[in-house]
This record gives structure tokens, C-alpha cells and sequence, in this order.
């Protein structure tokens, strides 16, 4: 975890329930603190209470009120917008960082950042990104590429959870079955495979695309000792019943 | 750009704002099929369409109503949630992939692949995602992980963008200056020091300095040309004050 502080900002929105997504989205990504620049009215019976989630109960309410010129002088200013510059003619939307590459240069960087969000449809715009320290854009599709203000938040402050959040609902990682294990489960396919498959090359082959197959899938040990036990199981009734056919 | 194609289906969604926020996600994100299983009604002058953007002109009157199992017989299936199982005693929620890690694992696959999203709150219920084949899920704050059915949406499809968008609005990549113009700054920023700073171990010092700046920004031609610009007309101006003060 960084030592970095992250702090969201809305400047001119003209949709409350845009607000209450991007609280929403703060609060699912780890972040707490909201700043409002001319905000509209957040009535708590309206949309932006409506679409925050539990960021109802805090994010939304503790959200600050500022002039512009507070977030300039107490922060390191991002500028979030979908239109950059594609050269360096002009500088004011240009060079940009992608949320990606946000959140790595933040991770390894101590200091207070705020992450601003203009108005709908027509962005922050030039007078207000010249004043920011960066620019951040959203990879979209050259055709489309405008997210709606809710969604681009949402898609910046998920990636931005890396540096934010301390623990995700998710388990670390996939604990994959310990090799020995497999190893015993290509085994068991083997065995199981002789009654099936009388010509020896094709039990070969089956074997190699078994291994194969589970190669790539990166099974759990509950998956492998529950396929071990069904071809053993599925073995010893077809040996049985060749046995009795004897 | 993998073969594969990526549609998104929308299961038994309540809210019509919703559906068309998904759509709008999609268009920003390259993905044009939409399936619709026990949809709201969407009124052509309600929320789906008042919320899908552009794609209020493709996506959404383009997509096809049909029952969950025409999605099970023809795609292969990616549930989301955002309530996993932590470990593999239960496999309906597990193992699960991240958006990212489905999005790497679907660009290296030709495959007729549609992401499936739940209804609002409770999300795909386990009769539904037990005949799904993959599972993903958004990493999020573990005390607050759940998203707003739109906003998980359209972080999934940001991440698949990469399988999918051929090019997007961003140019490919910030070219740094060329090496030797770099240095060429580097040169022209000692000449200047050199009336500023009479110590020449504290020039060396602020050269040092100013090389670690700058190799950490990364800096534009046009950055680089300009700066040498500035860093020329103060170094002769301030020769120039000198001369006449001698």
C-alpha cells in the first residue's frame, strides 16, 4: 500500500445521480473523500442519494463544497478527460496518462491527489485543465470514445483501487492443486483408460490432450480429487463388468 | 485483434437506466451484440434510451429478447458476480477470473463468448450461474464490494476492450524526444547554470538533479525544444547583464 492519499472531485455537475455513482464507485473502490465544485442540488430524496449505495452513509454527506482554486493549491491535480491531444503541439490535453498508468505512478508516489471530473457532455474544459498538473484518459473506442461522467469515474477509480484498497472480497489467488496431486490424477485417467480404449497409441494420445486440457485450466485440488474419484470409481465398475462378461 | 467475438447479455434487469447505461459501455468499448432475457420494457423515450448515448441508435434498438438458454446453447457463457466462494468446496462461485485475466485469457481463444449480467441487488442467483462456464468478478472493497449492475458492466467491458476495439481515440503511445536532444537539453541547462550558480559542485549537483527530473517525466520533443529555448535566452540575457555590469 502507498502512503498516498486520493481524493475525488466533480466540477459543475449538472446530474445529481451522476454524483451518487461516482460516490458509489468510491466507496466500492476505497476511497472516502469528495470534493464538489458548483455542485447541483443533492436533495437526500433524490437521485444522488438514490444511486450511492451504502455511500449514502458517508462519502455522500461528507462530501465538501470548494472554489476550484482549493483543489490547485492543496493537491497534486489529475484532469480526467476523453478528448486529448494526439501530439505535443498543444499542451494543454496532452501528454495524458491512461488509469492504469495512473494508478502505477501514484503507487510509488507519497503525496495528496485529487482526481477531477468535469461536467457532462462537454468535459472539463480548457481553462480548467491548463491549471491541473496531469491529464488522465480512458482508452474507448475512436468511434465512441465519450464516456457518460458516471461510467468514465467508475472505470478511473476501479483502477485506482490498487493504490486505495487494503483487501478486495476476493481470495488472493486461485490455489492451484499441488503438482503431485495432478500428477496422480493423469495417473488415474491412464488407468481408467485401459478398459475404454483397447489400441495402446490412441490411449497416447488421449493422455497427451487430457494433459493438455488440464495444463491450461489450472484445476483446484477440489477438482482433482473429485475427478480422481469419479475415473476410479468409473474404472473398477467397468472392470467388474468385464469380470462378469468373462 | 483475436476472432473472437464478445457479445453481453443482460439477465431479468429491473431498471431500464440500466440497460441503457450497458449499451452506452459497450459502444464506448467495441461490443455491439446485446441480449436481452426477461427485460424491463424500454420505452424509446424513457431511461434505456435517455442513458444509452449513441448507442441509443444501434445497440439497443438492435437487441434481441431471448430465453437464458439460448445463451447456454450457443455462446460460451462468462457469469459475473460480485459474491464469489472463497475456496473450492462450492464451484458455483469458484474459481472465478478478474475482468482483466478474462480479457487476456479471451484474446488468445476464437470463440463465440457473451458475458452475462444479472438482475439489480441480488445479481445471477446459482441456478443460473451453475450453467454458465466461467465466472468473473470485479476486485473491490472487501466492506463494500458490491456494484451498481451498470457500473459493474462497464468495467468488465473496459476491460475487454482490448479483445475488441480495433483502435481507439488515444494515440498509441507518448513519443519521448530523441535521446540525443534529450542531452542536448541536459548541455544547454549546465551553459545556463553557469552564471547562476558560480559553485561548480553545486551545478554539478543541480545537473544531477535535473537529469533524474526529467528521466523520470519522460519528455516530448516539443517539451524538450522549448525548455532548451527558454534555458538559451535566459543564459544569454543573463551573460549579457553580466557583461555590461563588468
Amino acid at each position: 500500500m502507498s502512503e498516498a492519499s486520493i481524493s475525488v472531485a466533480i466540477v459543475d455537475a449538472q446530474t445529481p445521480g451522476n454524483v451518487g455513482t461516482i460516490a458509489r464507485a468510491m466507496k466500492n473502490f476505497g476511497l472516502s473523500d469528495l470534493y464538489l465544485v458548483d455542485p447541483p442540488d443533492l436533495d437526500p430524496d433524490g437521485e444522488a442519494y438514490g444511486f450511492a449505495g451504502q455511500a449514502r452513509e458517508d462519502v455522500l454527506p461528507n462530501a465538501q463544497t470548494v472554489p476550484f482554486e482549493h483543489l490547485v493549491e492543496n493537491f497534486h491535480t489529475v484532469g480526467c478527460t476523453a478528448v486529448t491531444n494526439t501530439d505535443d503541439r498543444r499542451h494543454i490535453r496532452y501528454p495524458f496518462r491512461t488509469p492504469r498508468e495512473l494508478a502505477d505512478s501514484l503507487a510509488g508516489v507519497e503525496t495528496d491527489t485529487v482526481v477531477v471530473f468535469g461536467r457532462e457532455r462537454v468535459g472539463l474544459n480548457n481553462e480548467e485543465l491548463e491549471r491541473l498538473d496531469e491529464i488522465c484518459s480512458i482508452p474507448a473506442s475512436a468511434s465512441y470514445p465519450v464516456l457518460n461522467l458516471g461510467q468514465a469515474a467508475t472505470v478511473v477509480l476501479y483502477e485506482l483501487r490498487t493504490v486505495m484498497v487494503e483487501e478486495t472480497q476476493l481470495p488472493d489467488e486461485i490455489v492451484r492443486a499441488p503438482e503431485r496431486d495432478i500428477e496422480g490424477l493423469h495417473d488415474q485417467f491412464g488407468t481408467f483408460l485401459e478398459p475404454v480404449e483397447p489400441v495402446s497409441e490412441q490411449r497416447s494420445r488421449l493422455r497427451r490432450l487430457w494433459r493438455r486440457l488440464l495444463g491450461r485450466a489450472h484445476p483446484t485440488r477440489r477438482e482433482v480429487s473429485s475427478l480422481r474419484g469419479v475415473f476410479r470409481r468409473a474404472e473398477s465398475q467397468l472392470r467388474e463388468s468385464r469380470d462378469q462378461n468373462k
